[in-house]
């Protein structure tokens, strides 16, 4: 087992009467807090207050989520017990309303209630732990697939910034973005990671840092305004971020500041990569204006310490997700290879 | 008496046996608390503390504290009243060790002690006195030449962006980026501002907020790294920050986040303004490679707000200022025009 992968982010604990253990990644970096989740109230919750974030971890923890909110169903008859997985099924989608990850797991779990064959509802609830627990599985796979195929991105004594967490914390193991920085590692290569803050909610400062230190990697953190003086400093070699969901076109939605850290890139004539398996795609959107942002409470912003930071009438300006279009992006890293240039054929030909 | 000016960042209270008034810039914006220095140490320590800040304040601050130092002195004769202003100006200006106004705020007021005509001691201190208030004055009214010749640029419904803090609570009045935001707002033209917060020490979400809703001006925060979004949006018209140094070729030495916001800027074809006195350019430096670079503490990032924000080991990018080449700057608002383009005959003809 390496350093990256010695931490789970979050797992499955024990049989049908088990629990998920998880990463309270709102602790993060001060303390590293496992919390257990017994009910689906529990799981919804920590999933609307972060604790549980990163689009594939969302996904893994609804899908665990819904196996907590039916486990104990004491009916017997198929058509009740699909009908109550659907109401937990639409309860936990509440909670991140955002969360393409979220919905697909959601809707997985679903089909697989509704297609395996029935014996009784006891052996139906095995079969929904089976399925959570491989859509974890995957998503593990998958991620190591995309640090296979980005690693050689990576060259020795370069330097590499990410944006926002897209690491193991996001992810079942090894993250999207960082997926090619933990495979590099594996390989014994020497590179530097740089890792902007992130705000409001500092992801890059509190996750990011916090995940590559623990597995041993070089990083170096800085405030999401100085990205244009590093770059001009000449210690940035390649940006790769990952994405909260991809237009038919490559328009990419991510974190908030990825398009800042897109144009600081293409100024500098650094390449900007973008790491997602093929589920972050979604074809039936065309291009990124068609994607929804969510807006977040200004009070991440003006109080996002816990200490007051700005006179707390202020209004503010507060996406969660910006756009960066397809053209900004040198190459789209997936479990099935890279897509380069990034157009519509070529995204087509690789999760059309 | 308007809106904009009913603040005074720093004012000499009464006659001879008066005060030093000034907002505690480490308390905004949480309270509004003016502290009264009525002796030197005071003084010294509240520049060493940061409660006063921004090249002029301290400026005026330094000549102030110099006055409230030499004040009580019992002494007759002039050699040893010279001296002794000798050593009090010494003395201040270990407060900060790397504020050019300062320096130049403490000479002028020896060169005055040194060159008005003599007659007692007790009319040399009434002297000095009105020497520091003249340097208060002349910080004002330049602020507000600045803002006389930068309010055009601002038009009518547009949206200015700036960034840190070049508003009143910098200088006497006025401020030097956010001068012609003033005089625009006092002739009645509605605009809106937006403010980055400039991590890591806020000096956007704390100060140029507080300043600008205490003057009635729409005013909106947002993170660092959201100017990209923002500017994608079509939400800003002008960028308008100050500056810390101009070399002779009009490179920029501003607060670390600048020049990010000016690539940015370029990108999306917003017109890149700087403003600042005549007496921030430095033409003995021949363009922005060399202008020195602070290195702050890394503790700025990693616990900025008194909170563990980062591992607590992680090593940290953290220069205080970033240079903008001259070729992103459309203009330099000075109060004798407007500097455009930047090049180094403009520059020579306005400031030489």
């Amino acid at each position: 087992m390496t350093a990256a992968t010695s931490v789970k982010s979050i797992e499955w604990v024990g049989g049908l009467d088990g629990y998920v253990a998880m990463i309270d990644q709102t602790r993060l970096p001060v303390e590293t807090e496992i919390i257990q989740c017994r009910d689906v109230d529990t799981m919804c919750d920590a999933i609307k207050r972060l604790r549980v974030r990163g689009a594939p971890a969302i996904g893994i923890a609804a899908a665990m989520g819904l196996v907590l909110g039916i486990r104990d169903e004491p009916g017997r008859d198929r058509e009740g017990f699909l009908a109550r997985v659907g109401q937990v099924a639409e309860y936990l989608a509440t909670s991140r309303p955002t969360a393409i990850n979220l919905f697909r797991a959601l809707d997985q779990m679903r089909r697989r209630a509704g297609s395996v064959p029935f014996t009784t509802v006891e052996a139906l609830k095995v079969e929904l732990l089976a399925e959570a627990q491989r859509i974890r599985d995957e998503d593990a796979a998958m991620c190591r697939a995309i640090g296979r195929v980005g690693e050689s991105l990576i060259k020795p004594n370069s330097g590499v910034l990410t944006y926002c967490n897209a690491g193991l914390l996001a992810t079942a193991e090894y993250g999207t973005a960082l997926a090619p920085v933990y495979l590099a590692h594996e390989l014994g290569r020497r590179f530097r990671v740089y890792a902007p803050e992130t705000r409001p909610l500092l992801q890059g400062a509190r996750l990011t840092c916090w995940e590559l230190l623990n597995a041993g990697v070089d990083v170096t953190l800085l405030c999401d305004g100085m990205v244009g003086s590093l770059m001009k400093s000449g210690c940035v070699d390649l940006v790769i971020t990952g994405a909260d969901r991809i237009a038919a076109n490559g328009d990419t939605a991510n974190k908030v500041g990825t398009y800042s850290v897109a144009v600081i890139a293409r100024a500098h004539r650094v390449p900007f990569y973008v790491a997602a398996p093929g589920t972050t795609f979604d074809l039936s959107i065309e291009e990124g204006s068609g994607i929804p942002i969510e807006q977040r409470s200004p009070e991440e912003i003006r109080r996002g310490f816990g200490t007051v930071t700005a006179p707390p009438q202020v209004p503010c300006y507060c996406p969660a997700f910006d756009i960066t279009p397809a053209d900004f992006i040198n190459g789209i890293v997936t479990e099935n290879g890279i897509i380069t240039p990034v157009t519509r054929d070529k995204i087509r030909e690789k999760v059309g």
